[in-house]
């Protein structure tokens, strides 16, 4: 079907990454609108009542949509598609995927981005002051129960829920790669996490986070680097 | 399809009761296993990572499958369902359907929930100490505005999301369900959010919902009142 798109999302927003790799994924072409979410007169706020990105517009066969959050835009993608789109069709699996993005969307969002990423990346946007070194060590603690959990599911697993690149995957992904690009994981530990990333990163979805840059923080030095 | 489900659930968790209602709107007949996922050897710690309920455990040709989280019951009763289950046919009601169950999920588990339902229920549970006048204040005002928001939107719609029922309404009714036994909702002042509550809870599936007790504190005096 024919639809012109346009993305509003803030690239070191996990769930505008997730959106962002889920229409890469579906190899849907999309205009991009980078949104500053903190700031006064952001476009978001009069798209979606939480005000936050991602937000995609889709205008198709002559009638606009608003898909607000990563959700709809993941639950747009799969009732386009013909085939099963980042699901499985093992019942099991799929209840692992459901499981997994629940997951990201409350317990690694409220124990490590609400911490970590508070400290290292909303601060320095919101001039908050310095990071605190109780709660960066905090959140790096957390972080490792997530990491070491994930090594576990892929101890048995190709992808997260199963054999086969689901959401669960395209979620966690996104979650991630924010962190590692300020160098928060600490890969060597968790060496089939480690394979599992490389893999994700080398599908053409993920290329244009790989582009990404936050003022005035580098990359950690494997950010973009296929090989890491 | 032949298949017999257990529920583990806490009655007075949002996404337990969610589980309960869409359930009982997919006449799907399940046994209870009443848990308290704050005391020590909860057979949900070992079902499901989070350690919360609901947990779905179904047997279905033979095959046992272990639903974790409200996403993935919700997902399995859409899944084997013929006719949409819960969800909108439209686009733009989809897109809002999924809006608003991260809505629920998200901004008022955490501007609400976390707040007044911590107060209310967590500290009498958890032997945590009396509530504290200064959050039930901040818990009071930020479920204003969500009871504001919900009545705008029911202003030009039927149901949440749109023309009918959705899983939306199942969640917002959840979430909202265990407010009203603590007395929390304030529904003079919300005349279209009223109608829409009362029209929910006439259905069958709200009936179970009704006759939960919370120890030591009565329900409000028209919480299993149909016509309040």
């Amino acid at each position: 079907m024919m639809s012109a798109c346009v993305l509003y999302h803030f690239a070191f927003d996990p769930g505008s990454r997730t959106a962002r790799l889920a229409l890469g994924e579906a190899r849907v072409e999309f205009a991009e609108t980078v949104v500053r979410p903190w700031e006064d007169g952001c476009p978001v706020a009069a798209l979606n009542p939480s005000g936050m990105p991602p937000v995609l517009q889709v205008t198709e066969a002559g009638r606009a949509l608003t898909l607000c959050e990563p959700a709809a835009i993941l639950g747009w993608l799969e009732d386009r598609s013909k085939e099963p789109f980042l699901m499985p069709v093992d019942p099991a699996e799929r209840a692992e995927t459901r499981r997994l993005t629940a997951w990201f969307d409350r317990r690694f969002n409220d124990e490590v981005n609400a911490v970590l990423l508070h400290e290292r990346m909303e601060k320095p946007l919101l001039r908050l002051g310095p990071p605190e070194a109780r709660a960066l060590r905090a959140g790096r603690e957390a972080l490792k129960a997530h990491l070491t959990m994930l090594e576990g599911l892929l101890a048995t697993r190709d992808a997260l829920a199963g054999r086969r690149i689901s959401r669960a995957d395209m979620v966690a992904a996104a979650h991630l790669s924010v962190l590692d690009y300020f160098g928060e994981v600490g890969w060597a530990a968790y060496p089939g996490l480690k394979t599992w990333y490389m893999k994700l990163k080398s599908r053409p979805c993920f290329r244009p986070l790989l582009g990404d840059r936050f003022p005035g923080v580098q990359p950690s030095a494997w950010y973009h680097d296929l090989d890491f």
